[in-house]
Protein backbone atom coordinates (compact mmCIF):
# COMPACT_ATOMS: atom_id res chain seq x y z
CA UNK A 1 0.00 0.00 0.00
CA UNK A 2 1.24 3.30 -0.68
CA UNK A 3 0.07 6.65 0.16
CA UNK A 4 1.08 9.48 -1.61
CA UNK A 5 1.28 12.61 0.54
CA UNK A 6 3.00 15.19 -0.67
CA UNK A 7 3.86 16.81 -3.84
CA UNK A 8 7.10 17.47 -5.14
CA UNK A 9 7.67 21.37 -4.58
CA UNK A 10 9.29 22.56 -1.12
CA UNK A 11 11.27 19.69 -0.11
CA UNK A 12 13.71 22.23 2.18
CA UNK A 13 13.75 20.57 5.26
CA UNK A 14 13.83 22.41 8.97
CA UNK A 15 17.03 22.97 10.37
CA UNK A 16 16.27 22.12 14.03
CA UNK A 17 18.14 23.12 17.20
CA UNK A 18 19.42 19.04 18.85
CA UNK A 19 19.87 19.74 22.04
CA UNK A 20 23.34 17.56 23.50
CA UNK A 21 22.16 15.80 25.77
CA UNK A 22 19.71 14.13 23.27
CA UNK A 23 20.52 12.21 19.84
CA UNK A 24 18.55 12.82 17.90
CA UNK A 25 17.89 10.53 14.95
CA UNK A 26 14.64 11.09 12.72
CA UNK A 27 13.99 11.53 9.47
CA UNK A 28 12.26 15.14 8.68
CA UNK A 29 9.34 14.50 6.44
CA UNK A 30 6.76 16.74 5.21
CA UNK A 31 3.11 17.01 4.31
CA UNK A 32 1.61 19.25 2.19
CA UNK A 33 -0.84 22.00 2.64
CA UNK A 34 -4.59 21.05 2.23
CA UNK A 35 -4.49 22.81 -0.77
CA UNK A 36 -7.77 22.52 -2.98
CA UNK A 37 -8.90 19.52 -1.05
CA UNK A 38 -11.67 18.91 1.65
CA UNK A 39 -10.09 17.59 5.23
CA UNK A 40 -10.40 14.05 5.07
CA UNK A 41 -11.11 14.31 1.81
CA UNK A 42 -9.03 11.58 -0.36
CA UNK A 43 -8.14 13.05 -3.94
CA UNK A 44 -7.38 10.14 -6.59
CA UNK A 45 -4.28 11.76 -7.81
CA UNK A 46 -4.48 9.46 -11.25
CA UNK A 47 -2.12 7.55 -10.95
CA UNK A 48 -3.50 4.22 -8.87
CA UNK A 49 -1.97 6.25 -5.47
CA UNK A 50 -4.50 8.41 -3.04
CA UNK A 51 -2.98 12.17 -2.40
CA UNK A 52 -3.93 14.13 0.28
CA UNK A 53 -2.52 17.10 -1.60
CA UNK A 54 -4.23 17.12 -5.15
CA UNK A 55 -2.39 17.73 -7.77
CA UNK A 56 -1.98 21.33 -6.68
CA UNK A 57 2.11 22.10 -5.94
CA UNK A 58 3.13 24.90 -3.49
CA UNK A 59 3.83 27.69 -6.03
CA UNK A 60 0.60 27.11 -7.38
CA UNK A 61 -0.85 30.58 -9.23
CA UNK A 62 -3.70 29.80 -6.97
CA UNK A 63 -3.11 32.28 -3.81
CA UNK A 64 -5.67 31.40 -1.92
CA UNK A 65 -4.90 28.37 -1.48
CA UNK A 66 -1.20 28.54 -1.51
CA UNK A 67 -1.05 31.41 1.21
CA UNK A 68 -3.32 29.02 3.62
CA UNK A 69 -1.60 28.87 6.71
CA UNK A 70 -1.29 24.73 7.41
CA UNK A 71 -4.54 24.54 10.09
CA UNK A 72 -4.05 21.82 13.62
CA UNK A 73 -6.93 20.42 15.30
CA UNK A 74 -5.22 19.60 18.82
CA UNK A 75 -7.03 17.11 21.24
CA UNK A 76 -5.90 16.79 24.75
CA UNK A 77 -7.62 15.92 28.02
CA UNK A 78 -4.62 16.84 30.34
CA UNK A 79 -2.04 19.93 31.02
CA UNK A 80 -1.49 20.49 27.54
CA UNK A 81 2.49 20.51 27.71
CA UNK A 82 2.73 19.27 24.18
CA UNK A 83 0.35 21.66 22.93
CA UNK A 84 2.35 24.72 24.83
CA UNK A 85 5.11 23.15 23.05
CA UNK A 86 3.59 23.64 19.57
CA UNK A 87 2.26 27.21 20.28
CA UNK A 88 5.50 28.34 21.48
CA UNK A 89 7.21 27.07 18.46
CA UNK A 90 4.95 28.53 15.90
CA UNK A 91 5.31 31.80 17.94
CA UNK A 92 9.00 31.87 17.20
CA UNK A 93 8.74 30.83 13.87
CA UNK A 94 9.94 27.62 13.63
CA UNK A 95 6.57 25.75 12.91
CA UNK A 96 4.73 27.35 9.56
CA UNK A 97 1.30 26.42 10.78
CA UNK A 98 -1.47 27.97 13.28
CA UNK A 99 -3.49 25.91 15.93
CA UNK A 100 -6.88 26.00 14.88
CA UNK A 101 -8.89 24.84 17.25
CA UNK A 102 -8.20 22.74 20.27
CA UNK A 103 -10.54 20.30 21.89
CA UNK A 104 -11.01 18.56 25.18
CA UNK A 105 -13.02 15.66 26.63
CA UNK A 106 -12.23 16.80 29.71
CA UNK A 107 -13.81 19.90 30.91
CA UNK A 108 -11.00 21.02 33.53
CA UNK A 109 -8.50 20.13 31.35
CA UNK A 110 -5.52 22.77 31.61
CA UNK A 111 -4.86 22.30 27.81
CA UNK A 112 -7.99 24.30 27.52
CA UNK A 113 -7.10 26.91 29.60
CA UNK A 114 -3.69 26.96 27.99
CA UNK A 115 -5.67 27.88 24.26
CA UNK A 116 -7.80 30.33 26.10
CA UNK A 117 -4.55 31.99 27.29
CA UNK A 118 -3.16 32.19 23.59
CA UNK A 119 -6.63 33.48 22.22
CA UNK A 120 -7.03 29.86 20.09
CA UNK A 121 -10.87 28.78 20.12
CA UNK A 122 -10.67 26.10 22.66
CA UNK A 123 -13.74 23.60 23.32
CA UNK A 124 -14.92 20.92 25.67
CA UNK A 125 -16.93 18.11 24.14
CA UNK A 126 -18.70 16.02 26.50
CA UNK A 127 -17.18 12.01 25.78
CA UNK A 128 -20.12 10.48 26.25
CA UNK A 129 -20.97 7.74 28.21
CA UNK A 130 -17.81 5.08 27.87
CA UNK A 131 -14.56 5.43 30.42
CA UNK A 132 -11.74 4.96 27.84
CA UNK A 133 -13.62 6.03 24.22
CA UNK A 134 -15.77 8.49 22.77
CA UNK A 135 -19.27 7.76 21.98
CA UNK A 136 -20.78 8.04 18.35
CA UNK A 137 -22.57 11.05 19.36
CA UNK A 138 -19.40 12.83 20.59
CA UNK A 139 -16.86 11.32 18.25
CA UNK A 140 -19.37 12.67 15.49
CA UNK A 141 -19.13 16.06 17.06
CA UNK A 142 -15.46 15.74 17.21
CA UNK A 143 -15.06 15.36 13.52
CA UNK A 144 -17.40 18.41 13.31
CA UNK A 145 -15.66 20.55 15.00
CA UNK A 146 -12.36 19.55 13.40
CA UNK A 147 -13.96 19.55 10.10
CA UNK A 148 -15.62 23.11 11.18
CA UNK A 149 -11.95 24.12 11.63
CA UNK A 150 -10.91 23.01 8.52
CA UNK A 151 -7.71 21.44 9.98
CA UNK A 152 -5.44 19.76 7.69
CA UNK A 153 -3.82 17.46 10.74
CA UNK A 154 -4.79 16.05 13.96
CA UNK A 155 -2.58 16.16 16.80
CA UNK A 156 -3.43 14.20 19.69
CA UNK A 157 -1.78 15.61 22.81
CA UNK A 158 -2.05 13.85 25.92
CA UNK A 159 -5.78 12.76 24.82
CA UNK A 160 -6.39 10.19 27.16
CA UNK A 161 -9.42 8.18 24.85
CA UNK A 162 -9.23 5.37 22.47
CA UNK A 163 -9.92 7.36 18.34
CA UNK A 164 -11.94 4.77 16.53
CA UNK A 165 -12.57 4.69 12.91
CA UNK A 166 -15.03 7.32 12.54
CA UNK A 167 -12.29 9.78 13.41
CA UNK A 168 -10.07 8.34 11.38
CA UNK A 169 -12.06 7.92 7.93
CA UNK A 170 -12.64 11.57 8.23
CA UNK A 171 -8.96 12.50 8.68
CA UNK A 172 -7.08 9.27 7.02
CA UNK A 173 -3.31 9.35 7.51
CA UNK A 174 -4.07 12.84 8.79
CA UNK A 175 -4.07 12.05 12.96
CA UNK A 176 -0.91 12.08 14.75
CA UNK A 177 0.26 11.06 18.32
CA UNK A 178 3.53 11.35 20.23
CA UNK A 179 4.16 7.79 22.02
CA UNK A 180 7.00 8.23 24.86
CA UNK A 181 9.10 5.20 24.18
CA UNK A 182 10.83 3.87 21.35
CA UNK A 183 8.01 2.25 19.37
CA UNK A 184 7.54 -0.85 18.98
CA UNK A 185 9.24 -0.88 22.69
CA UNK A 186 6.90 -0.37 25.45
CA UNK A 187 3.69 0.47 23.81
CA UNK A 188 0.28 1.07 26.08
CA UNK A 189 0.41 2.66 29.65
CA UNK A 190 3.23 4.18 31.43
CA UNK A 191 5.99 3.27 28.48
CA UNK A 192 8.69 5.25 30.68
CA UNK A 193 8.06 2.92 33.55
CA UNK A 194 7.87 0.17 31.38
CA UNK A 195 11.17 0.97 29.98
CA UNK A 196 13.01 1.44 33.19
CA UNK A 197 11.78 -2.03 34.87
CA UNK A 198 13.05 -3.97 32.17
CA UNK A 199 16.01 -2.43 32.16
CA UNK A 200 16.82 -0.21 28.49
CA UNK A 201 19.75 1.85 28.49
CA UNK A 202 17.99 3.73 25.81
CA UNK A 203 14.43 4.70 25.64
CA UNK A 204 12.82 7.72 23.69
CA UNK A 205 9.77 9.09 22.14
CA UNK A 206 8.13 8.33 18.82
CA UNK A 207 5.83 10.82 16.38
CA UNK A 208 3.34 8.37 14.55
CA UNK A 209 0.46 8.44 12.23
CA UNK A 210 -2.88 6.72 14.42
CA UNK A 211 -3.95 4.00 13.13
CA UNK A 212 -6.68 1.26 14.01
CA UNK A 213 -4.05 -0.55 16.67
CA UNK A 214 -2.37 0.53 19.62
CA UNK A 215 0.79 3.22 18.95
CA UNK A 216 1.24 0.98 15.87
CA UNK A 217 0.74 3.56 13.48
CA UNK A 218 3.59 4.01 10.68
CA UNK A 219 6.52 6.16 12.30
CA UNK A 220 6.98 9.55 11.51
CA UNK A 221 9.88 10.78 13.54
CA UNK A 222 12.21 9.17 16.96
CA UNK A 223 14.15 10.70 19.40
CA UNK A 224 16.28 9.28 21.94
CA UNK A 225 16.52 9.93 25.79
CA UNK A 226 19.59 8.31 27.92
CA UNK A 227 18.15 5.87 30.85
CA UNK A 228 20.51 6.58 33.85
CA UNK A 229 21.16 4.67 36.89
CA UNK A 230 19.60 6.56 39.43
CA UNK A 231 16.56 7.20 37.40
CA UNK A 232 12.98 7.21 38.90
CA UNK A 233 9.83 6.68 36.79
CA UNK A 234 9.14 10.57 37.58
CA UNK A 235 12.68 11.50 36.27
CA UNK A 236 13.02 9.18 33.09
CA UNK A 237 9.82 10.50 32.59
CA UNK A 238 10.40 14.33 32.62
CA UNK A 239 13.28 13.65 30.37
CA UNK A 240 11.20 11.72 27.79
CA UNK A 241 8.63 14.28 28.70
CA UNK A 242 11.59 17.19 27.72
CA UNK A 243 12.57 15.58 24.43
CA UNK A 244 8.67 15.18 23.47
CA UNK A 245 8.48 19.03 23.10
CA UNK A 246 10.93 19.42 20.93
CA UNK A 247 9.92 16.17 18.76
CA UNK A 248 6.72 16.72 18.23
CA UNK A 249 7.10 20.59 16.98
CA UNK A 250 9.72 20.15 14.41
CA UNK A 251 7.59 16.97 13.29
CA UNK A 252 4.93 19.18 12.49
CA UNK A 253 7.26 21.80 11.14
CA UNK A 254 8.05 19.05 8.81
CA UNK A 255 4.39 18.00 8.03
CA UNK A 256 3.76 21.43 7.51
CA UNK A 257 6.39 22.38 4.92
CA UNK A 258 6.88 19.32 3.13
CA UNK A 259 6.54 16.23 1.47
CA UNK A 260 6.39 12.46 2.29
CA UNK A 261 5.27 8.74 1.04
CA UNK A 262 3.80 6.42 3.37
CA UNK A 263 5.02 3.02 1.92
CA UNK A 264 3.99 0.28 3.77
CA UNK A 265 4.97 1.04 7.45
CA UNK A 266 7.80 3.00 6.17
CA UNK A 267 7.85 7.36 6.41
CA UNK A 268 10.13 8.53 4.01
CA UNK A 269 10.81 11.49 1.73
CA UNK A 270 8.90 11.61 -1.60
CA UNK A 271 11.79 10.36 -4.32
CA UNK B 1 16.75 -11.09 42.92
CA UNK B 2 19.93 -9.18 43.34
CA UNK B 3 23.34 -10.40 41.88
CA UNK B 4 26.38 -8.56 42.84
CA UNK B 5 28.69 -9.21 40.60
CA UNK B 6 31.65 -6.81 41.42
CA UNK B 7 33.64 -5.18 44.15
CA UNK B 8 34.12 -1.64 45.14
CA UNK B 9 37.50 -1.11 43.72
CA UNK B 10 38.50 0.49 40.50
CA UNK B 11 35.87 1.85 39.20
CA UNK B 12 37.13 3.92 36.35
CA UNK B 13 35.73 4.20 33.49
CA UNK B 14 37.26 3.30 29.95
CA UNK B 15 36.82 6.52 27.80
CA UNK B 16 35.48 5.38 24.56
CA UNK B 17 35.61 6.61 21.13
CA UNK B 18 32.52 8.17 20.29
CA UNK B 19 31.57 7.74 16.38
CA UNK B 20 29.88 11.12 15.52
CA UNK B 21 27.58 9.21 13.21
CA UNK B 22 26.17 7.21 15.93
CA UNK B 23 24.69 8.05 19.00
CA UNK B 24 25.81 6.12 22.07
CA UNK B 25 23.88 5.92 25.49
CA UNK B 26 25.39 2.65 27.18
CA UNK B 27 26.44 2.89 30.76
CA UNK B 28 29.68 1.77 31.17
CA UNK B 29 29.44 -1.22 33.31
CA UNK B 30 32.14 -3.36 34.72
CA UNK B 31 32.76 -6.59 36.39
CA UNK B 32 35.74 -7.68 38.88
CA UNK B 33 38.10 -10.23 37.50
CA UNK B 34 37.73 -13.95 38.36
CA UNK B 35 39.83 -13.55 41.93
CA UNK B 36 39.26 -16.30 43.93
CA UNK B 37 36.86 -18.17 42.68
CA UNK B 38 36.75 -20.83 39.67
CA UNK B 39 34.71 -20.00 36.92
CA UNK B 40 31.09 -20.65 37.23
CA UNK B 41 30.62 -21.08 41.29
CA UNK B 42 28.76 -18.38 42.99
CA UNK B 43 30.89 -17.30 46.12
CA UNK B 44 28.27 -16.14 48.58
CA UNK B 45 29.12 -12.63 50.29
CA UNK B 46 27.63 -13.19 53.27
CA UNK B 47 25.06 -11.10 52.49
CA UNK B 48 22.50 -12.39 51.17
CA UNK B 49 23.56 -11.84 47.72
CA UNK B 50 25.72 -13.70 45.19
CA UNK B 51 28.78 -12.08 43.88
CA UNK B 52 31.16 -13.54 41.19
CA UNK B 53 34.13 -12.48 42.92
CA UNK B 54 34.00 -13.34 46.59
CA UNK B 55 35.74 -10.66 48.81
CA UNK B 56 38.55 -10.23 47.00
CA UNK B 57 39.15 -6.82 45.88
CA UNK B 58 41.22 -5.87 43.34
CA UNK B 59 43.86 -4.07 45.46
CA UNK B 60 44.33 -7.66 47.23
CA UNK B 61 47.43 -8.20 48.02
CA UNK B 62 47.17 -11.71 46.70
CA UNK B 63 49.67 -10.66 44.06
CA UNK B 64 48.56 -13.86 41.99
CA UNK B 65 45.24 -13.90 42.03
CA UNK B 66 45.71 -10.00 41.46
CA UNK B 67 47.40 -9.54 38.50
CA UNK B 68 45.70 -12.40 36.86
CA UNK B 69 44.68 -11.01 33.24
CA UNK B 70 40.08 -11.30 33.13
CA UNK B 71 40.05 -13.94 30.73
CA UNK B 72 37.60 -14.13 27.57
CA UNK B 73 36.42 -17.75 26.41
CA UNK B 74 34.31 -16.61 22.68
CA UNK B 75 31.85 -18.92 21.03
CA UNK B 76 30.97 -18.10 17.60
CA UNK B 77 29.72 -19.67 14.39
CA UNK B 78 31.05 -17.41 11.44
CA UNK B 79 33.40 -15.21 10.15
CA UNK B 80 33.92 -13.77 13.61
CA UNK B 81 34.32 -10.16 13.53
CA UNK B 82 33.19 -9.25 16.69
CA UNK B 83 36.01 -11.37 18.15
CA UNK B 84 38.14 -9.72 15.34
CA UNK B 85 37.05 -5.87 16.55
CA UNK B 86 37.52 -7.16 20.28
CA UNK B 87 41.55 -8.72 19.78
CA UNK B 88 42.48 -5.48 18.17
CA UNK B 89 40.58 -3.60 21.29
CA UNK B 90 42.88 -5.48 23.60
CA UNK B 91 45.84 -4.98 20.92
CA UNK B 92 45.25 -1.60 21.01
CA UNK B 93 45.02 -2.07 25.10
CA UNK B 94 41.98 -0.34 25.44
CA UNK B 95 40.20 -3.43 26.57
CA UNK B 96 42.50 -4.92 30.21
CA UNK B 97 41.87 -8.86 29.06
CA UNK B 98 43.03 -11.20 26.79
CA UNK B 99 40.93 -14.08 24.49
CA UNK B 100 41.81 -17.34 26.22
CA UNK B 101 39.80 -19.63 23.85
CA UNK B 102 37.82 -19.85 20.84
CA UNK B 103 35.48 -22.59 19.82
CA UNK B 104 33.28 -23.06 17.20
CA UNK B 105 30.19 -25.90 16.20
CA UNK B 106 31.78 -25.06 12.43
CA UNK B 107 35.18 -26.45 11.67
CA UNK B 108 35.27 -24.11 8.84
CA UNK B 109 34.26 -21.18 10.45
CA UNK B 110 36.83 -17.91 9.83
CA UNK B 111 36.73 -16.83 13.47
CA UNK B 112 38.57 -19.79 14.17
CA UNK B 113 41.28 -18.56 11.34
CA UNK B 114 41.33 -15.45 12.85
CA UNK B 115 41.93 -16.48 16.18
CA UNK B 116 44.72 -19.01 14.96
CA UNK B 117 46.51 -15.99 13.08
CA UNK B 118 46.60 -14.37 16.61
CA UNK B 119 47.93 -17.40 18.32
CA UNK B 120 44.86 -17.61 20.32
CA UNK B 121 44.16 -21.36 20.87
CA UNK B 122 41.11 -22.43 18.83
CA UNK B 123 38.72 -25.34 18.59
CA UNK B 124 36.26 -26.95 16.52
CA UNK B 125 33.99 -28.81 18.98
CA UNK B 126 31.35 -31.03 16.82
CA UNK B 127 27.43 -29.58 18.02
CA UNK B 128 25.97 -33.48 18.04
CA UNK B 129 22.75 -34.06 16.32
CA UNK B 130 20.58 -31.10 16.33
CA UNK B 131 20.01 -28.46 14.11
CA UNK B 132 19.98 -25.97 16.45
CA UNK B 133 20.89 -26.27 19.53
CA UNK B 134 23.93 -28.37 21.09
CA UNK B 135 23.40 -31.97 21.92
CA UNK B 136 24.20 -32.79 25.71
CA UNK B 137 27.63 -34.26 25.00
CA UNK B 138 28.44 -31.01 22.66
CA UNK B 139 27.59 -28.88 25.45
CA UNK B 140 29.60 -30.35 27.88
CA UNK B 141 32.45 -30.48 25.84
CA UNK B 142 32.04 -26.55 25.36
CA UNK B 143 31.70 -26.37 29.30
CA UNK B 144 34.65 -28.51 29.87
CA UNK B 145 37.16 -26.24 27.24
CA UNK B 146 35.99 -23.09 28.79
CA UNK B 147 36.80 -24.00 32.53
CA UNK B 148 39.89 -25.75 31.23
CA UNK B 149 40.66 -22.03 29.49
CA UNK B 150 39.53 -20.70 33.23
CA UNK B 151 37.66 -17.82 31.11
CA UNK B 152 36.28 -15.20 33.41
CA UNK B 153 33.35 -14.50 30.95
CA UNK B 154 31.64 -16.29 28.01
CA UNK B 155 31.04 -13.80 25.05
CA UNK B 156 28.92 -15.05 22.20
CA UNK B 157 30.19 -13.95 18.31
CA UNK B 158 27.48 -15.06 15.83
CA UNK B 159 27.33 -18.00 17.88
CA UNK B 160 24.21 -20.00 16.22
CA UNK B 161 23.28 -22.48 18.10
CA UNK B 162 20.84 -21.72 21.53
CA UNK B 163 22.76 -21.76 25.09
CA UNK B 164 20.66 -24.26 27.10
CA UNK B 165 20.47 -24.42 30.83
CA UNK B 166 23.57 -26.63 31.31
CA UNK B 167 26.66 -23.85 29.88
CA UNK B 168 24.41 -21.36 31.41
CA UNK B 169 24.52 -23.01 34.94
CA UNK B 170 28.06 -23.46 34.50
CA UNK B 171 28.78 -19.61 34.01
CA UNK B 172 25.69 -18.07 35.91
CA UNK B 173 25.58 -14.70 34.65
CA UNK B 174 28.88 -14.58 32.87
CA UNK B 175 27.71 -15.47 29.23
CA UNK B 176 26.84 -12.51 27.15
CA UNK B 177 25.54 -11.60 23.46
CA UNK B 178 25.47 -9.33 21.29
CA UNK B 179 22.20 -8.54 19.42
CA UNK B 180 21.63 -6.55 16.65
CA UNK B 181 18.39 -4.09 17.69
CA UNK B 182 17.77 -2.27 20.92
CA UNK B 183 16.19 -4.79 22.35
CA UNK B 184 13.08 -5.66 23.28
CA UNK B 185 11.96 -4.27 20.00
CA UNK B 186 13.09 -7.09 17.23
CA UNK B 187 14.20 -10.28 18.93
CA UNK B 188 15.24 -13.08 16.86
CA UNK B 189 16.32 -13.07 13.49
CA UNK B 190 17.23 -10.77 10.87
CA UNK B 191 16.75 -8.09 13.10
CA UNK B 192 17.84 -5.49 10.84
CA UNK B 193 15.09 -6.54 8.78
CA UNK B 194 12.53 -6.30 10.90
CA UNK B 195 13.73 -2.91 11.81
CA UNK B 196 13.26 -1.56 8.57
CA UNK B 197 10.29 -3.57 7.73
CA UNK B 198 8.47 -2.00 11.08
CA UNK B 199 9.88 1.55 9.60
CA UNK B 200 11.81 2.30 12.95
CA UNK B 201 13.64 6.14 12.67
CA UNK B 202 16.49 4.64 14.73
CA UNK B 203 17.84 0.71 15.78
CA UNK B 204 21.04 -0.28 16.91
CA UNK B 205 22.35 -3.05 19.00
CA UNK B 206 22.61 -4.24 22.89
CA UNK B 207 25.06 -6.16 24.77
CA UNK B 208 22.95 -8.52 27.36
CA UNK B 209 23.66 -11.14 29.86
CA UNK B 210 22.00 -14.33 28.16
CA UNK B 211 19.79 -15.85 29.98
CA UNK B 212 17.19 -18.83 29.09
CA UNK B 213 15.32 -16.88 27.24
CA UNK B 214 15.39 -15.54 23.79
CA UNK B 215 17.32 -11.87 23.83
CA UNK B 216 15.81 -11.52 26.80
CA UNK B 217 18.65 -11.26 29.71
CA UNK B 218 19.49 -8.39 32.01
CA UNK B 219 20.74 -4.92 29.45
CA UNK B 220 24.68 -4.63 29.81
CA UNK B 221 24.81 -1.45 27.22
CA UNK B 222 22.79 -0.18 23.71
CA UNK B 223 23.89 1.76 21.37
CA UNK B 224 21.62 3.80 19.18
CA UNK B 225 21.93 3.56 14.69
CA UNK B 226 19.90 5.83 12.50
CA UNK B 227 17.86 4.28 10.05
CA UNK B 228 18.29 6.24 6.80
CA UNK B 229 15.76 6.55 3.59
CA UNK B 230 17.26 4.82 1.18
CA UNK B 231 18.75 2.52 2.95
CA UNK B 232 18.65 -1.56 2.20
CA UNK B 233 18.64 -4.77 5.01
CA UNK B 234 21.81 -5.12 3.70
CA UNK B 235 23.15 -1.50 4.22
CA UNK B 236 21.36 -1.22 7.83
CA UNK B 237 23.20 -4.05 8.71
CA UNK B 238 26.34 -2.92 7.56
CA UNK B 239 26.29 -0.08 9.73
CA UNK B 240 24.77 -1.97 12.86
CA UNK B 241 27.76 -4.12 12.70
CA UNK B 242 29.83 -1.22 13.14
CA UNK B 243 28.25 -0.44 15.57
CA UNK B 244 28.78 -3.45 17.16
CA UNK B 245 32.62 -3.41 16.84
CA UNK B 246 32.80 -0.28 19.34
CA UNK B 247 30.34 -1.74 21.81
CA UNK B 248 30.96 -4.94 22.56
CA UNK B 249 34.16 -4.21 23.26
CA UNK B 250 33.54 -1.57 24.97
CA UNK B 251 31.16 -2.92 27.43
CA UNK B 252 34.18 -5.84 27.89
CA UNK B 253 36.27 -3.20 28.70
CA UNK B 254 33.85 -2.31 31.63
CA UNK B 255 32.92 -5.77 32.37
CA UNK B 256 36.92 -6.67 32.80
CA UNK B 257 37.57 -3.38 35.14
CA UNK B 258 34.73 -2.39 37.57
CA UNK B 259 31.57 -3.25 38.83
CA UNK B 260 28.10 -3.74 38.23
CA UNK B 261 25.20 -5.14 40.26
CA UNK B 262 21.96 -6.90 38.26
CA UNK B 263 18.96 -5.49 40.10
CA UNK B 264 15.94 -7.75 38.89
CA UNK B 265 16.45 -6.47 35.23
CA UNK B 266 18.59 -3.23 35.61
CA UNK B 267 22.50 -3.48 35.33
CA UNK B 268 23.64 -0.85 37.21
CA UNK B 269 26.74 0.72 39.03
CA UNK B 270 27.34 -0.91 42.44
CA UNK B 271 26.37 1.66 44.69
Amino acid sequence: MLFRLGALANQQSLPVRIDPSFSRSYRQVSIPRQANCLPGKICPDGMGNSTLAGKQPRQSTNRMTDSRTFRIGVLGSGKGSNFVALAEAIRAGTVPAQVAVVLSDVEAAGILERARERSIPARYIAPGKFRTKLDDESEAAFVSALREAQVDLVMLAGFMRIIKSGLLNAFPNRVINIHPSLLPSFPGLEAWKQALDHGVKVTGCTVHFVDAGVDSGPIIGQQTVPVLDPDTPESLHQRIHAAEHELYPACIAALARGTIEVRGRRVVRRS
